[in-house]
């Protein structure tokens, strides 16, 4: 039984989309993929919408690009808190699809992510599901501590490069480049 | 008769989508104003642009700001153009409101008009209707006629501005303001 | 006899506006195709605008990037509707082909679709088209439902790359990345 | 004993706040509110972000504006979910307190909301509060009813002086203005 | 005989074109005003820019705002030089101006100012005809030289206000705000 | 003897540049290009600028990117016309670059085309020293005829391509992309 | 005898600035305050920047608007640290006085301070000139602490006001507003 | 003993930050580079910078994309001057880490350097260093004076390069291209 809902408009979103899956599975957290359009199956995106909660999904995760509106359009129908990723197209960088997502009038809130951060899409997911769920918030806790540690040992390599990098440069006079 | 449908996320966006309904009540086009939130009673603007062809409707205007969504989820439900409204809020002055509507995937086009630019939206509906309808056709060649009219005299006014202004500033050497 | 004009400022246009013409072509609507540029031959892009109507022309897509002047030129000769489509060039991702177009004054209304969209374009301009054609309205309508489907199978496809992806993540305790 | 933290680098950021605290106040739900500026005070925001687990809350609201550290420094020593609503300042309208707030690196997710959101900020709270908490699910179901009342209520009003423009602008040949 | 011809789409560009007006005055350049609008009176203003050259007008500034279409369609049908002032309008900060007159494609140049520039405008003129004009160079040297006093003479005030300022405020240890 | 100037900061902007000199090569006006930087040799650049007119240049074209200084500087210290080239960046696109041209104050102008536009400098170049040379003039509008025909030639292919395009798709029910 | 010298194309820029020499006055450090103007007076502003360091002076904070070349023109000339602030315009939110002084290319750097922040490149100011002067060091860090004092009692009084509006807003169902 | 500290979020910034590194060590500046993340080891940056000043550091250069708070962060622990460098990431162009970095509140300020501008943050923590290092002073106008003839060597490859091109393009007729 899924406890988040992986919803995007295309199928061409998916290699965006995917690292919202692996940090929910990585936590063990019970995920649906599945491609919603808010444009090309609008009756059945309400339904989904207004479905989830009695299906059992406690949260929602929805990318979209451009006129980015699933993830708004899901949270105008569900109580369940919506997580929304702008997708980042062709031009504009994800801009448009940012404030296509982010920028909810007042009653339906959108909790949105940066361009193309689907990892932390579903890492919020996990903060929210863990508020209620104390071995998910210690399994959180974990995660926060092994991120300590991964940069820690990326800082051991840095200071390496570093030295290897002063011995090459001869410390003369400023050469201008 | 309605012929073509004015709709707008909240009451406040009035003061500027009444600027479609006056360009139309000036060619003599029937039109109905309501209030349709995709955000607000997603199911009903679901089946407001459904109902819409069949009821009648041939063009509709919809204005949204901020995650503008109403043009384009009524475009998804309805086979009839679709002219979307940027309404500027408080902030961003209207480009988040212009980038939600105009980037809509493909499929799915909404007609966009500029940030404000609801007068427009009534005009280019004219223009549509128009073109199944000779009568509206001349009274649209008459309005751009008068529009030149208009500028003809604008122009009189501003050639006596300007020779006023040449008679007050003294000729001479120029000087640094 | 051509229905709708798909005009361009330049050849370089022509990869994305083609996919006007191919929207067009599968709808079955007679078009033209033609270079007719604001900035090189003003003189006869007035004329083609001033005389579109008269020769048949229900509807112009007029596609141009940068300062693109060509929609909304046409806009202001022919009581005709048309449809912008912002071009966008090597630099600013099209945003100043998007403004060009879309921030037309009031009286002169441009039909904007998304930067790059020209198959938008023709779908919009098929929609306008319907509005007086109910065959055109049935088969709009049997397109908007293949959408449906195709997004559909989407779905199917995604849902199980998913499912492979739920086995490849060991779902055992968060890992940082 | 509260449940949600509303936290904000100054008193100056507290209108604006206000309003989350006002959605949380009419769903019954305790909140604090605080000033806790990650760059006057950095080691106690950090306690205050480190502690706020243990101390009882669910959920923290962080508003911040210009380069906006506060939700992102904060989501980085909790595992609780953070809201961060950008708070716009005199100049550029709150898109660098939206990019600040927004644009996190993977791993440490802040949910964010619109420029100036701060009421869907506390609605969003809610939600996240509702996934464990039927009751409040039900609320904020009833919440919604409400805003779908509201619309049609606006609707009705709408209706009525779209009428009266109709009777007032003379539907005779369009005026050009 | 007019030299320099001073065009706007509109009336209501007057108040920032005025300032290329006043500018042209000081130096003792005669010029004309007038209302030329690219999209309401498209055929009149072509005929404008193609019989400048002849009427005996060495250089054009045309001022527009929005979809700013006047200066680049005048040096299409000109050899004269075209100066374009981008006019802000109501939202966008004159963003959408500066991008429809500077973004020109090759071969048709606009010389842009700043947005609402109106009075460098008159000064660019001012050194164009000047190129011809050795009086006028010597007038545009003056005017240089002037500018350069009234810095100094700011700059005299200004020493004097920071000394009351750090008269005024005690030296002691820095005060927080 | 030069007639114009051509100057950057970098040698890295001639390939930008070089459309410049290439279409005042076309025109038959005499040039110089140097290296002349606001940054790296600012004493060099103001003696540059201060001597240009003495020495017999009509006409600067300055290209700059990022911070682009050296277009304004010279036009401080010179009374000829200074066109400025905005010289795109590896970030930013040439924002940066545009605005740090044309937005100056009012005193100085700068002549500014669009970004990368460098062709169109020297084509506003040639504008600028025609109003002094009737056969410049004509060799400009010799110049723009054949835009024209460029043009022309360029429709008659695309025509060719949009019947090819017909007859390949085949004009059967819309189908769905 | 002067440490920093501020500096500003124009006494416009004053309200501004004097925030600058606010803060350093506040600290004890001697200031010179002045117009000098890239653009009005290049000459001066070589050589006001040429002879800094000569004067005794150790730090150079320089204010400017739009095209804002002034902080850029005085760090080539001289090899004092120059701090920049952006100062707004009536257009563009200082957007572009920011990009035209923080762009700088590699060789002549620019320490830019956020649009309108003159304050902090007083203080920063400061930071540079403490690095040799362990007395102003200590006043700095007397300084920090007095922040965290004062956003200390600004937290006291929002709890309060936090308090009062629990008890204002009925706890009641959430009212959709 | 290192006397600047270079830091970034991760070891992915390096290749943009290693440019800062090199620049200090052409002048004989000794430095440490490390990863001191923010939002992956907030305690440990919170020490990073609270002990900087004792452990003798004089300068901070902290490098940060995205939502950018390193520099931020460390400025609000440490009296030094903290020099930030906008790190671009694969969307956006840097803008959302410039803006992240720059527009800090009043009372901790970051001299912030261009996007990607690592090489001039070293060059500026020279010029800060140089302040109270006659020295160093004297090698940072020896680097400057190299900056200048290295643009005149740029300068006359340039003008061979432009004698080529006048003698390839055939001096007759422009030719429209």
């Amino acid at each position: 039984m899924a406890t988040v809902g992986i919803v995007m408009g295309s199928d061409s979103d998916w290699p965006v989309m995917r690292l919202a899956a692996e940090a929910l599975a990585e936590f063990g957290v019970d995920f649906e993929a599945d491609v919603v359009s808010a444009h090309r199956m609008p009756q059945e995106m309400i339904e989904y919408g207004a479905r989830a909660a009695e299906r059992g999904l406690k949260v929602i995760i929805a990318g979209a690009g451009g006129a980015a509106h699933l993830p708004g359009m899901l949270a105008s129908v569900t109580p369940l808190p919506v997580i929304g990723v702008p997708v980042p197209l062709k031009y504009l960088d994800g801009m448009d699809s940012l404030l296509s997502i982010v920028q909810m009038p007042a009653g339906v809130p959108v909790a949105t992510v940066a361009v193309g951060g689907a990892r932390n899409a579903g890492l919020l997911a996990v903060r929210i599901l863990a508020a209620a769920d104390p071995g998910l918030r210690t399994r959180m806790e974990e995660f926060q501590a092994e991120l300590k540690e991964q940069a820690h040992a990326k800082g051991a390599r840095l200071r390496e490069e570093a030295d290897r990098l002063t011995a090459e440069v001869a410390g003369g006079p400023g050469r201008a480049r």
